[in-house]
């Protein structure tokens, strides 16, 4: 039998979501399962995922057509198929796991393809989205963390080890900078990821006893700093300038790296859109050199959040 | 007849060497011009470089068999055959210059590639020096500036729009950086170039009473440094352990960027590599990410200065 259709995979911290795609790009069938519920066991949450799979595949009548499994996932590795140290999935935390191998086998040795989640968004912007017909762009996902998907020459960037693309961890403040997730200090993603968001806002409000509807708020999030900023709430419109324009200068310096055609951003931060995306411009524009000036753009992903990480990950089983 | 030769061109600011090197990397024949002499009269250097192309094949014997010309120049551009705003070629300061098509008028028609100075020491030390072998990795020319060239995949990175590798013009100081060359502030090559490191060395005889023998020196040179470093002075090898770490920190963000095997290091200030690998070498491990600590190497180029330009240029044209 032909074998038209894929499964794409988006193993996140919370849930996983399964898809079954065609050529087009149409997701078929649907599922999403848990993924915080199987504590440090990897085999267990294999299983779970391999059983959704064969659900998701029946429920799409394409039972024997599938070609192959694309899966994208924290820190996963193009080149072993090895989830590794990826803070945000317990089962893989503290260690290497050979994920692609494990699923493969669950799943009568389909051909299963890794990439971390990122790469994964990237190509799915690529093949179906915002980044469609770009051949060198740089996709920054603004969610928890700050993630980043290199596309050079119309390919995903891996680099010696599989572990290119970790722009999230690139310095903003060299000095006295805020402790990251990864143990080290200034990185982009301690600023400009939700979590960074609302520590700015925080520490703002510490440090100042400027008004703000904010300090009714307990336990800020990125969240209550958009819907403060939405209602004009001036501290938290300078908090989204400040992130703005901190994104801003440190896309000038991808900009001097890999010259692309535009940045292309996703994830839950990039929806205040409104707030971020002038001082993100600017503070590109004037960090840039000359020769770049006003001519690398910033577009937002056009693709549903749920479906960029399904069709993106489904991408890489073609 | 069989054209098994190629010509290599390494255009700079002062003089221009040409090669005509057979596929083995054997330079046969070598000539130099001033490229100084011309004032902004690009013609007049073109027609001047054509007849020494044509004087060196001769005196290689190998008329009539030459299958094309490779040329580094600063700024030049690998899509277009353009050279433009290059600050330190007066002929092509101020305006974009049709290089490649110019020069391959002047002889005849033969195929002219062009690409910049840093990448064509890339493709020299990838082809027969220290990265033979190596598919990804970067090179930094520490020069009278600092240049890059990135290859990632066996291929050098041009990017979207032939552009990619400005490291130099990365931000190593984000506030009150010095100005640099290209008008902006606080970048990499303001400080760890052969210029930045003399005015590291002036800065702090300035700032400071601290007794060092670059006090007797006028005018100095990341040449001076070095001397006073070699006799034990303290003050210049700080200036060589501070130039080193701020080249390790930003090493740090280019791993994270395109994950290489290796950083080549190239250039006159490359000479001071007794000073500068401990320090670079530390910081770079201090500020990557725990995946990339003691994995990326740092290699100095094995080829002679003038031979890499050279052969790095040639090897376009193949």
């Amino acid at each position: 039998m032909v074998k038209n259709y894929v499964v794409g995979i988006d193993v996140g911290g919370q849930t996983s979501k399964i898809g079954v795609v065609d050529a087009m790009g149409n997701v078929l069938a649907q599922s999403v399962i848990r993924s915080d519920v199987f504590g440090e066991d990897a085999g267990a949450f294999v299983k779970a995922l391999a059983e959704s799979v064969r659900e998701c595949v029946v429920k799409s009548g394409k039972e024997g057509q599938i070609r192959g499994i694309g899966v994208g996932a924290p820190n996963g590795n193009y080149y072993t198929g090895v989830v590794a140290f990826a803070p945000n999935l317990a089962w893989a935390a503290k260690r290497a796991v050979n994920f692609s191998d494990m699923l493969s086998e669950e799943l009568d040795g389909i051909p299963v393809i890794l990439t971390n989640d990122a790469n994964a968004a990237a190509l799915g912007e690529m093949t179906y989205g915002a980044a469609k017909g770009m051949k060198n762009f740089i996709m920054i996902t603004l969610g928890t963390g700050v993630g980043s998907g290199i596309v050079i020459d119309g390919k995903v960037l891996y680099g010696h080890d599989g572990f290119a693309g970790e722009l999230g961890h690139t310095r903003i403040i060299r000095n006295n900078g805020r402790l990251c997730g990864c143990g080290r200090t200034g990185c982009l993603e301690a600023y400009c990821s939700a979590i960074g968001v609302a520590r700015t806002a925080r520490e703002w409000l510490d440090m100042s006893d400027e008004p703000s509807s904010l300090r009714e708020v307990v336990n800020i999030s990125s969240k209550d700093v958009y819907e403060a900023a939405k209602q004009g709430d001036q501290l938290a419109l300078r908090v989204f300038e400040h992130t703005g324009k901190l994104l801003g200068e440190a896309f000038a310096d991808f900009v001097a790296f890999s010259a692309p055609e535009a940045i292309v951003l996703f994830g839950g931060l990039a929806r205040s859109k409104e707030f971020l995306y002038e001082p993100m411009m600017k503070a590109m524009n004037d960090n840039v050199l000359k020769i770049w000036k006003d001519k690398v753009s910033i577009v937002f992903s056009s693709l549903k959040e749920s479906d960029a990480a399904i069709l993106g990950a489904s991408a890489l089983a073609w």
